[in-house]
């Protein structure tokens, strides 16, 4: 279990101004088991001379995610703190156990709420920072056989909402990403190709590319803070919705 | 903790006709424990010649909420499960413990996905029945302060929603009412004049009667298979919204 | 051009009670021409004892608009006014002529402002009324081909949702009815026909009767003033969504 | 009236790398007339060695319209076409004259529509291109008072999303920008002074500097096609919400 958490300096925030400074330090889960847009994010940063600091963890554990930010803080101070663990799981409602159920929100609800926190304790006491976490489709729009899933992803979006009505306003910016489409990895390509069949990849306009993800994290973090945007939609040019 | 239930005998259903017979047998919780809207929505059945056999459980517990659905299912096979427990509490993020965390969504929305379920296992069977969910203003909006609470809501939402597209084209009419009101209590009406001062019920308007939410849940009830509506939302006249 | 309009007289608005007397006098266009919808409705007012009015005019001119519904209230004090003009056309975005994309708002949301401004005159110089607008499932989205039809059902919800939020507190209830489903009617079966081939109406549980939609009216002309719902949406059980 | 309209040179759009050229040319209204936004956006352009050919126009005239894009695109390929054109009123609704609805409408709706279809003709041509749509609080909410406003501000949304589903797999980014916050003009200045007194403007960071929305129109044209945004929503940080 890895929490995604990047650590930047502070960097002026002048209205309109795209910060010119690179990311120096970001610490992150392990490359193997991070997921790949958070690698993008961090190669991205190491390319432009940042550091790199990882450990696992179980981000379902309170005392994990309070000491995993704290370590990272005590480095360097806190800026940005991206979330992004899934559980996508598709079972009809009668299939779906109470196990399941509840996993899937521990983990893709419940550890968001606590490094959510977690990070706002440390930025409100500096009166800066952003806290980007991750949704998806079903973080809009509960289909069919997506009662836990959807469940955990409506649950986190509402955290993000509350935090960022409450904490916009003490200078922390507070993001929804909502990715509309399966992200380009290994992982997701053999669902893919399961599910539908050895043609399903055809396409190669309908998977985002992880650099794409941490794209729209770099863009969340540039905005001036006279114009945030809360929820931020994104999809492939091809993609139908 | 109280899962209001009730059980009615099957009606015919034919288009835009209201029901005719009265339920003859409602099963929910103990008449001083349970929310205002059950009571009232009970008493209607009494007074039209139904029976109530109520109960004491906690909906948290997978085996308590299975056990009763089953028991009152013998009595007469469930038409109806009104799932109606609450949970609103607010306090600043910083100040939401896990504990608080995890237990608001254990009550408002753990509970809700298996009593929708077993009473889905039921209805399944037969081919036919009616589960309502019942939502808040935080089912939609994650306000300042309500970080726990509306995770709950929107994930029961979440809930109700890949239910109701599941179950729909199987007989089974889920929907989720969302009332955007306080609901006239006298626990309601304590917490507002403590917040508000001693003219915060002046305007009598402004808190729903516990027999108007019992009367939209008896409209989705009476809705014809053929104009099914999944989210219904209410609020008294003079709401501001 | 028909404007479908109610009028029914005054009844009381106990809580919770649905209302006994049948209307007594319905307004509404030439049987022929009115929505199938309607005249479901007005048949039911018929059966109950009420008399019809009847006339044809172009809903477009203000003063046709302004003149029947004055008429109308002369006969009896308006209580319900119902707008249920659609236009449904859909056009490749370069294809999408201006004269089409004015005509469609004209009918479908230009139209329903004025029905509704001038109800809303008569209503709260009484200080009660209904007024109902017909929405369908672009008014919610913008679909490929739709821009025009859309454009317009956006338009007419968003007059709904103002004149609701202001007219509320006047104890006059503002409602929107999305239908999200293609209604039962000649027009619409032939079409289905043309686009999906013979088999299209194999389902007889894909299209909605005109008398649910008329069933959903009811429905929201009953509710007490302490629970009114702004919008309504009604589907088949097996439509997807 | 003014069509703002952003010619720039096609750029190459390897995911996820920031453009790197300038824009060089850019046509768009007078400086005088122009809103603040585009008249940043200009400058921007200049700055960075683009040139500017502005122009008078009726947006409400399609044959207006035409001339100024076709113009446009001769002089170098439409790129970037941007719809900023306000129209806010605030009226009573029965207040609300035939001739404010219709005017509104026409300034605040069609008008963008005959400059979307308009760009998406010249564009589609090309297989390339942006076409973003400015949109306002009264996008997403009909709010007390704004019947005429909203409807037009709803109906252009939905004209974008449409022109969004049909255009982006043809590879053109159709974009939907809301601002939920007042922009820091002159004449929004005094509106705010008026309406709330002279204190008014004690807080600086609720209005919107212009530069920030030409900042958010530059994030969406600088996504890569991988990671589009449809509706990108943008507020002060310490506006309530």
């Amino acid at each position: 279990m890895i929490a995604p958490v990047a650590t930047l300096p502070p960097v002026s925030d002048a209205a309109a101004a795209p910060r010119a400074q690179p990311p120096t330090a970001v610490g992150a889960g392990p490359p193997i088991a991070a997921p790949p847009a958070v690698r993008a994010f961090v190669r991205s940063a190491e390319a432009a001379g940042g550091e790199i600091h990882a450990r696992s963890l179980d981000a379902r554990k309170e005392e994990e995610i309070t000491a995993f930010l704290n370590d990272a803080d005590k480095h360097a101070p806190l800026e940005v703190c991206i979330f992004n663990i899934g559980a996508n799981v598709n079972f009809p409602i009668l299939e779906t156990t109470e196990r399941v159920f509840r996993k899937v929100w521990e983990m893709a609800c419940y550890s968001g709420f606590l490094a959510g926190r977690e990070a706002a304790r440390l930025m409100t006491a500096r009166g800066e920072g952003n806290i980007f976490f991750t949704g998806a489709t079903a973080s809009l729009r509960g289909s069919s056989g997506y009662a836990a899933f959807a469940s955990a992803k409506f649950g986190l979006r509402a955290v993000a909402q509350a935090m960022a009505r409450e904490l916009g306003p003490k200078n922390i910016h507070v993001a929804h990403l909502i990715i509309d489409s399966g992200v380009d990895t290994e992982w997701v390509r053999q669902r893919r190709i399961e599910a539908l069949g050895p043609n399903a990849l055809d396409n190669p306009d309908l998977l985002m590319p992880p650099a794409s993800v941490a794209a729209s994290y770099w863009q969340l973090y540039q905005q001036p803070k006279s114009a945030w945007t809360f929820e931020l939609e994104i999809r492939p040019f091809g993609e139908k919705w």
